[in-house]
């Protein structure tokens, strides 16, 4: 197993690179392990970036340092690891034929060749540049490297104040929201489509995610496309001018995407994917036996539904690294895809997804349902409670969990990781619920969020339950359809906040048996309370009694991501 | 499946009868659902007593609430279930042949018989007694229902800077130890075994929970039993003697255990298991088919070894509650057993278990390994992260999980449920370490400890990595055996904590490799540094560098849980 004299290059030396070359030289110590870094830096945390221009992160070589402080520099990996990096060196070409690389150290123009047996190619990501105007001015950045973090970091000192936009509401658009609100700026965010997260999330748990930046005084514009970045007489930038307005800007993070770095792949004449990325078969090898690729820079397959996806993501670039090391030493590994699982926060609120979007599954012709669970995301009565809502999207036929998405200031990390988990063994929504997960008050309710939406989407599934998304209810009203919104909670609630909709009649759970009579058993009705527990108990009544059409609204008043009207 | 004027009795109020009752109600609305609880309050959540105890929760009607906080007393039971509650009542005695049961209202005296077609036992646990003297005295206290609670709660006011003295390290002693301090008493806590919380940790996982005791002030006295319980001429307690010491006590809590409630059943003739719980099949039925059971007077299905176990948890009384309901409704459901997971916090260390213990997994004949992984919970740069400690306990030949244990200060939670998780699906190693878990800073490493715990534990089964757990370590020391506990952290770390042994040579990492020399290449050698990465890696030089006994120590410095030198 212990191949003498074994020569290995990797290319990139981040994270999928520096992991994949410390287990080879671990399995296999007589191995001749090199990196090339186009970068001075190794083996850094990128996903810690929108951390460091927070603030929250004081030195930029933290970011850098294992976890007992050491910083993993050059001569760390030739002293501990005995692994040689050249950095600020590119790798310019591929001769797979005389298996070598060509590499040109980039401040002194010196080129030279590396031998190698097996190559690993873990390239990275590099941000998409949108084709407007102004990209070159300054102030306009993109974040994808330390360097670009630390040129961010820079500017801001100066801005507190001052207003910074944000083009592109995805995860990094997000994370760093919040890092130009902390340090002082005024920040308005655009997306151009309906909602941020587009990819990740469904409209209904986009909405809290709206509502917590607005909270914080975000200017949020959707539905929205940026024309043109503008700047004055010294190129500094000004403002930005999108297709319907104009905002000032004293920076500009440009965050519209990801894309994989495979110029060198594609010149080696590696097969590329159809997202683009390099394509690898399940050992992590490229259409060349003998080149490994992994991070940021390969496409993935589906844990779902088997289909190639780009889904870059520190997690994966690191189990890559293992993946490729152990293949290259001799030890069969297979590397088993992806959910596209993705997790963060913005302010206050948590938000975490998993697999399929409704979108998703709908596009891809699955049957299925979804399902809402607001709840307290441990005992209610416990002072540490915070709610979350768990949106569930579960195959009917299969009864597996297709995508689930989370949102609340509550732990939904905890949350999404049982979900991924159980997708990832093949389980269904009757397996969790059998699951023994760790009950006590500070930790999680008597049953857990997930057992309960799970229960509430067998209920769906079994046709216990009858219940519409908000979404279906949304266009009923649109529709102008004739139905009674039946919210059965309390008075005082109902003057609190409710669903500003003429359809709307108010008979409190605790009244509905007595009050019957006054309801038209013919009529469609949903019933909805806070988050549903009684909207379920008035749709049995209902049910009980006789009437035809009654349904309740899945998650309630609280899910509602549509008018209502707040007095609080 | 909706059978008619079905009649369904269920004894115990607390958790698995109205769970069971209520669900009965949603499935069959025309069943005729009643419910006997011998004490006044129904549906109360009695794992958060000791949090009302602490002062946390103000109101115990708190406990009692749905999470929108309407109170579930028997009117509410009746208007909103159409469920007939008789609470202050005593279920005396069931007639099988003739389906009844005859309850008495304890205030009046008078009895009354009710016909049930399907019965539900939901009896609940007691507190274990013990047989010694003094447990009559004022100011003795156990704790199982929201009246013990109170009644401690009234003590407690007066109590601000005296004695309690809590028997028994399990569950609810731990958990009440947090509370009396926070009561502002000071608190000694005994346990006749050499470490708390005994059945559910093993040796050096209990180590870090003592700490933190300590660390908080608790008197914490192990492997100690209370011979009697002492008080003056008024019949107040006054101390507590143990075989070794007396320890002066204003109030006392006897928290030694639970045992089934199963009079009744035992009364009745069902058969009692091996635990001395109701023994129950899959549908949770007793020995009686139209009897069901659950809850804590019920034993449950071991999942890892199929062995009978009384584990009593809400969580799983709740769960127990809905397949009861839905088999007592005709919709076939089966409960699968437990893992005996369970969760705690005291102070700021949170401590989470499942599965066998390394004792149990040796008593049972399996053929394990060990690991401990402490690492950060989160990005070890992000300003949150806190230590956690997993210990997991895997089958060498099938690869699962057989038990794992988590402490720390960080999110132990999400960790024991992914673990949880994955033995309950049936999953392996090689699974969880596939699985596409929820990454980004603020909520776990790259790749989250749970994954690299199974890193760790293919690694030692599959022979890459010589690792010797602390506890086989120990007992080399106490056998005085010749061998080299190589130290390869900096001296800096060394002089702040350091194990205390002779044998402790220091070379840090990065000169290891040029200082092999200085050691002999024969001698077993055991390598560690914080917390047994670079001791790792210091075992891999060995080893490449032609030594025959390299080892390292799982877990490093900060899982040695005996002697350690600290100058901090």
């Amino acid at each position: 197993m212990e191949e003498k004299n074994l020569q290995v290059v990797v290319i990139g030396g981040v994270a999928c690179g520096p992991k994949a070359a410390a287990r080879i030289k671990r399995l296999n110590p007589e191995a001749q392990v090199t990196i090339i870094e186009k970068g001075e830096l190794l083996s850094y945390a990128g996903c810690g970036l929108p951390f460091y221009i927070s603030g929250q992160i004081h030195d930029y070589k933290e970011l850098m340092c294992t976890s007992t402080g050491v910083v993993r520099d050059t001569h760390y990996f030739k002293m501990v690891k005995d692994i040689t990096v050249y950095n600020k060196t590119l790798a310019e070409s591929i001769d797979r034929k005389n298996k070598t690389v060509k590499a040109v150290e980039i401040s002194t123009g010196k080129s030279f060749e590396l031998k190698y047996d097996k190559l690993v190619l873990a390239t990275g990501g590099e941000p998409v540049i949108p084709p407007i105007k102004g990209i070159d001015l300054k102030g306009v950045n993109f974040l994808s490297t330390v360097e670009d973090a630390r040129k961010i970091r820079d500017q801001e000192m100066y801005l507190k104040g001052k207003h910074a936009v944000i083009i592109g509401g995805g995860l990094i658009g997000i994370e760093v929201t919040e890092s130009f609100v902390r340090q002082g700026m005024k920040v308005t965010l655009i997306e151009k489509m309906d909602r941020v997260l587009p990819a990740l999330l469904d409209t209904e748990i986009a909405y809290h995610v709206h509502n917590e930046l607005q909270a914080n005084g975000v200017n949020l514009i959707l539905n929205d496309s940026v024309v043109s970045i503008n700047g004055d007489d010294q190129g500094n930038v000004k403002s930005v001018t999108t297709q319907n307005t104009q905002i000032p800007a004293d920076l500009v993070l440009i965050a519209i995407g990801t894309k994989p770095n495979v110029k060198l792949a594609k010149e080696a004449g590696l097969t590329i994917g159809p997202t683009g990325a390099i394509a690898v078969n399940e050992l992590l090898q490229t259409s060349d036996t003998d080149i490994y690729a992994g991070g940021d820079c390969v496409e993935n397959k589906n844990v779902i539904n088997g289909k190639p996806i780009f889904a870059p993501m520190g997690s994966t670039a690191n189990k890559h690294g293992r993946v490729i090391a152990d293949n290259i030493c001799g030890r069969k590994s297979i590397f088993k895809g992806v959910l596209g699982t993705a997790i963060c926060k913005v302010f206050n609120m948590n938000i975490a997804r998993t697999g399929l979007t409704e979108k998703q599954a709908k596009d891809g012709g699955y049957d299925f349902i979804t399902i809402l669970n607001p709840a307290p995301d441990r005992a209610h009565y416990h002072p540490d409670a915070k709610l979350i809502i768990i949106k569930l999207i579960v195959d009917k036929k299969k009864r597996n969990i297709l995508g689930a998405q989370i949102v609340g200031p509550g732990d939904v990390a905890k949350r999404i990781d049982v979900i991924a988990n159980t997708i990832c063994t093949g389980a269904t929504i009757d397996d969790i619920v059998s699951s023994d997960l760790a009950y006590a008050p500070p930790f999680s309710p008597a049953l857990d969020n997930v057992i309960v939406a799970a229960h509430i989407a067998q209920n769906k599934i079994d046709g216990i339950t009858k219940s519409i998304s908000p979404i279906e209810v949304k266009s009923k009203i649109d529709n102008n359809e004739d139905f009674i919104l039946l919210d059965v909670r309390s008075p005082q609630e109902y003057e609190q906040i409710r669903i500003d909709d003429p359809r709307v009649v108010l008979i409190p759970l605790g009244k509905l048996r007595e009050s019957l009579d006054k309801l038209n058993k013919n009529k469609e009705i949903i019933a909805f309370c806070k988050i549903s527990l009684r909207g379920y108990e008035a749709q049995r009544i209902l049910e009980g009694a006789g009437f035809a059409h009654g349904k309740f609204l899945d998650g309630g008043v609280i899910c509602w991501p549509y008018k209502k009207i707040i007095n609080e």
